[in-house]
């Protein structure tokens, strides 16, 4: 993997690059639509190239339960088998198996879990999941982290990073004892957890980077606790994290908080927001996010956004999307979930451009002005309709 | 409306024709998607013009109460609230309504029913079909018509004809007392009852015919009868319809069932079939109907049908779509019924080609002895699996 950095903005951290593996490219800041067992829910795979999304996330746990990971293999990876032509990232299926309580046990060495599908018990360790994901064989694997839940107490925060830094050292000991061609092999990133307190973090950040990743996550944010807790932790890594590596801020979020990231040297992302939000109907858009099957809708002729040109904006009203919302076709589904995964791309090539032309700073104040957050329309839709 | 028939076969009555109206224009024999409330169930309108649909059906019985007339008429009818730029048809919903059984009274003079949404009553006689028809603003409008159930005694199908060739009367009559602009309004289809009794088909279609319709549909077939019972009725009755005509088989069928009836001279079709089956992951192929969910298939690299040129199977492998509806994702529902959609509108094409070229019955018996109806794969694939 190479991490080409392109241009850093005047008074943020923000900053275009281009991370290029195995032959694929890719522009960040970078939203990667999450495709958890294989496949973005109520998308298809040309639906999302012809939007412009360059890498998608899958899940090493739940594919490795379903179908199973020799099946992949045996197709050619997960390449061979979604025929994604983009990239892709694995994460490790850390953050699934932990938060499976009461049906996992940790140890030192690593977690006993029974599937969720059949109850058959199953063992993850750092090396067990590289050979997991070796099988899938993605562009940019993940190491086994403890994703530590929040709260969390002094303690048990200080055992998750214990518990993520062994792992990742027999993670990448085993790595190499594979003796893999690097043109042609994934890569493989470190995860930075620590819960909410910064010298742990940074403890943590500090020992991975004697590993020598090819790029560095932040996990375990985005879990419950307050926003200023993700800034700070932000504030605090990613000026140690090595700026020719990408810097990726797992599972996080909102349309602002990834213009926010980005202000703090942000270079990827993933959530589900886009289509899980699509799926019941909640749609974002240049004003904030409206609830698509209110019933003030239910005789507008305007599309859900009107600054936006997806084929969903330009083809369907907000009174014909209500009206399949309403009667549960699935079809509502996928054009919610097609208009905000475009909403989100689009937003990373707009942050991609400010950047680049040295206006992130009046972007963001301008996006941040006009965006309002939470439930229901904007003052101005408001009187509006 | 105009038809023009084109060219008409050898040993067949199969014939290719035109259907002109309100400036759209559709090749016959067609089968039509059904999008009974405004939306093809997992498939999109643009999903449905890249295929090469011509013409979609919708029920006026669902979009009268939901989302009602009135927000459909205010946005510019069925073609302004889709933006579907071919024709619709719309169903006059008369078999919705006889089929609550327990919720509905017919009396000679119409049928009052409870919505199955609300429990709130609601009246549907001849001219309130029309009227709801002329809301929605379809291309072709289909008269209330008692799809009688099968089985029914003579009595039983003798009161269907009386009371469908009664509404037929006064919708017709109603019709041109609003004295419409041809050019730029729905036209009307008659609809022939008579259950498995031929000499009702023959006495209702005659009388039909006294009304001159713009076309002339076969209703109440495809209720539970024997296949005997519907070749015989086509048989009687296609002869009798004008030429000059459109004649439009209701809910029929399978593909085996749609080559036979175009033999038999019948121009339009619709069924759920192709989206139904693709949402419970049954496809329909070129030597016949395969269960993508099968365990047998959760490594194979095939595609669905190896001789279909539609963008799934160009993409994905029966082993990718197994996982997918493995997993329960709509995403699979969406793959598997644009196939099979695609599979049924090229199958017409295919027909309308040998038709053109006088090969209809060569064309027929091929694809009957390449064809295997029920569930399951061919003897040639379980050999090859």
């Amino acid at each position: 993997m190479k991490f080409q950095e392109q241009t850093g903005g005047t008074g943020t951290s923000a900053r275009t690059g281009t991370v290029t593996v195995r032959g694929r490219s890719f522009a960040t800041p970078v939203f990667m639509p999450v495709g958890t067992a294989a496949s973005v829910k109520a998308l298809t795979f040309p639906h999302l190239a012809e939007m412009g999304a360059q890498i998608c996330l899958a899940n090493a746990y739940h594919l490795y339960l379903r179908p199973g990971m020799e099946i992949i293999r045996d197709l050619g990876g997960l390449h061979g088998f979604t025929k994604w032509p983009g990239a892709f990232l694995v994460d490790s299926g850390g953050y699934q198996v932990f938060s499976m309580q009461g049906v996992r046990k940790i140890t030192d060495d690593g977690v006993h879990f029974r599937s969720y599908i059949d109850g058959s018990p199953h063992y993850f360790d750092a090396e067990k999941v590289i050979d997991v994901q070796m099988g899938l064989n993605p562009d940019i694997a993940m190491i086994l982290d403890d994703c530590t839940p929040y709260p969390a107490d002094r303690e048990r925060a200080q055992k998750g990073v214990d518990l993520t830094l062994n792992w990742a050292r027999r993670a990448v000991e085993y790595y190499h004892s594979l003796k893999l061609d690097k043109n042609t092999s994934p890569c493989l990133f470190g995860i930075v957890q620590g819960s909410t307190y910064p010298d742990l973090r940074r403890t943590c950040a500090e020992r991975l980077l004697e590993m020598d990743f090819a790029g560095y996550a932040i996990g375990g944010l985005s879990v419950g606790e307050p926003k200023e807790a993700l800034w700070e932790i932000l504030e605090t890594i990613v000026p140690l994290l090595p700026d020719d590596k990408p810097k990726y801020l797992m599972g996080v979020g909102t349309p602002e908080d990834l213009v926010l990231a980005v202000d703090k040297g942000i270079d990827m992302f993933d959530c589900v927001l886009p289509t899980r939000n699509g799926r019941n109907g909640t749609a974002f858009t240049s004003r904030g996010v409206i609830i698509a099957k209110a019933a003030r809708y239910k005789n507008s002729d305007k599309p859900l956004d009107e600054n936006c040109h997806c084929f969903v904006c330009r083809t369907y009203s907000r009174a014909y999307i209500r009206h399949l919302l309403n009667i549960s076709h699935m079809t509502a589904c996928t054009l919610v979930s097609y208009h905000n995964m475009w909403f989100y791309l689009k937003l990373m090539e707009s942050l991609r451009r400010a950047i680049d032309e040295d206006t992130f700073t009046d972007y963001k104040r301008g996006f941040l002005a006009g965006y309002r957050s939470g439930d229901g329309p904007t003052p101005a839709e408001e009187e509006e309709e």
